[in-house]
């Protein structure tokens, strides 16, 4: 989607976190917790992934901590931990501060360790999976997450929903390029896609979507009654059974092996306002397991810019590296400020007055 | 593809594994190594991809180890190792039994210490990546492996063979269900596929690959003189940056992080017939650092029950899960007789006739 300048106003990263700590810690969350959903909602504005940054704070956070199907104070607990593996029962409370800390705590039993694995269960939407794996970065790890999420998709040869967006995130460090991040979901596209297309009365692309019978749609509003389909799309001449076994992989590591909920024990996106409980997913392992680490990130650097520098096919501008375009928007948001769609803009502007709370995200 | 019956051959298990044997035995290769390679090339015809079984005994292996390319008695050498991380070199031999035993010491140090990562580098060819990930199976351990390989595919935007089909392989245990075992090249289709195309005279499906401008293109032979696209087709919107995201993330995994070659170092599928020298890699981890595994098992039961018996789209006549195809065909397999098809029964007769060893593959 383009960003069309006069649909958006500028916040700044700094006003933009602030107003979500606020916020949420006036609907009782620990200011610890919500500092952690701050920085990881902003992240995803500054990366230049709207969908997934404040643009949710009032329907997928907000609104559900109000009518209590988040717990604002969730007993979190861990329930199994070696020294490379943790397992977290997050209370139904917010994604974010359990997913982060879960994080943290398996970097720290890389460091020591090598290598280590993690779950978190019974929690709720953590926002970008990539910010997660993104924490390894620093330590010269490399990061993984994944999470399960409410049912939208289809399973290849099926048209029952059966399966959550189900994102994979890999993060690498490099040298004097922006890490290696790669943060797919395992559908095609997400849900949201064929609302804003049945929006603006576009046909939907093949491999998108199916009806409630299971044929194929090009059909927006037909789509949004049926289900998405796996990334590779229908059937299996173009791989569809390679991103259905991939959203199902994502659903065993997050729902299975952490003991949550997972295939039609998720909730459907037609139950409204349903929080989770879903389950997330991480791994970290050490780059000098391998090799010393400047060699590597030498080596890292020659890899991604042979790539971004090999010819172009007709009519590309550029040839990208995943994590490179959400590199640039976030220097280039701290730059110029953080865009905020006018709708969410007003959205947000309503939640503070019915809060209560200043409303001053506008950058200088 | 269809398997036409009369197009094939009836083997055994233990006749085509012993033929193997006995065949990289006369070329030199020592006898253990050579039972690994028997073990994997003939576990993959007993699956039903024969594209990566005995079918290749030749032209990917004797031929190569005869002209010298492949070193027939390598020099293997643990590079680097702790209790959780191990990377080989393979010596520039036969990939699979470094790959074997990486994965089992893998297996051992993720049995002691909970989680180990692991990689090969200066290796060739190791046949199905699959098998390596299902060494973990019998340890109620989850296994991943990847290997990259000789480039076939472009960047999204991109017109410049850069990647190869660099497939990601996981292996989960169950219950009384078989396995969780995906195994899927991050292109959409293999080079292979273009082959056979052609030589049917029949036009590719969208997203397969483009011509050597960079367009799409559903001429075969156009195609074969161009390069496959990443799993998710040309461009951005049905996903094709996914695919090439997975495709370039093996590439690292494997490449850079063993200190291997990589992206544009490894070898064009026009240089025949060039060996690697290609990299692989590993992990594996204890699903009791989650939980106990038979309540994991009992829950991977009825997730892949609950797929399988899902509602079924117009015409299916079956859901499958991962690995589910492969498990039933080596059962039938093992019952009825190994399917080796006519042109590489031939093959391997003259083989045998060229090395002067005895051909007694049939089954009784």
């Amino acid at each position: 989607m383009a960003t069309a300048a006069a649909e958006y106003r500028l916040s700044s990263e700094d006003r933009l976190k602030n107003f979500v700590r606020t916020v949420l810690a006036k609907v009782d969350v620990d200011p610890a917790d919500a500092a952690i959903v701050a920085d990881v909602l902003v992240a995803s504005d500054l990366r230049g992934i709207e969908s997934h940054g404040v643009a949710r704070l009032q329907t997928y956070y907000v609104s559900r901590l109000r009518a209590g199907r988040i717990a604002a104070r969730p007993h979190v607990e861990t329930v199994r931990e070696t020294g490379t593996s943790i397992l977290v029962d997050a209370g139904n409370g917010l994604g974010h501060p359990a997913a982060k800390r879960t994080m943290e705590s398996l970097i720290a039993k890389a460091r020591e360790h090598g290598a280590a694995f993690g779950a978190v269960r019974n929690s709720n939407h953590f926002g970008i999976a990539g910010y997660y794996a993104m924490l390894a970065l620093e330590h010269d790890l490399v990061g993984m997450a994944s999470t399960n999420s409410v049912r939208f998709g289809a399973p290849t040869y099926g048209r029952a929903i059966m399966l959550g967006t189900n994102p994979f995130a890999y993060a690498v460090p490099a040298g004097q390029e922006p890490a290696f991040v790669l943060d797919i979901a395992t559908t095609t596209v997400p849900r949201g896609k064929l609302e804003v297309y049945k929006r603006k009365g576009l046909p939907l692309r093949p491999g998108w979507a199916i009806d409630a019978e299971g044929h194929e749609t090009l059909d927006p509003a037909v789509a949004l009654k049926g289900a998405l389909l796996p990334l590779g799309g229908l059937g299996v001449d173009t791989g569809g059974h390679k991103g259905y076994g991939l959203g199902m992989l994502a659903d065993i590591f997050c729902g299975v092996l952490s003991g949550g909920k997972f295939g039609a024990g998720l909730p459907l996106p037609t139950d409204p306002p349903a929080p989770g409980p879903i389950s997330h997913w991480f791994a970290a392992f050490r780059v000098d397991g391998f090799r010393e680490v400047a060699a590597f990130k030498a080596d890292m650097d020659k890899q991604l810019r042979a790539f971004k520098d090999s010819p172009k096919a007709p009519g590309a501008e550029r040839i990208y590296v995943a994590g490179e375009i959400e590199h640039e928007k976030t220097l280039e948001h701290r730059r110029t400020g953080v865009p905020v769609h006018n709708a969410v803009w007003n959205e947000l502007e309503q939640l503070a007055g019915d809060l209560g709370v200043p409303f001053d995200i506008a950058r200088d």
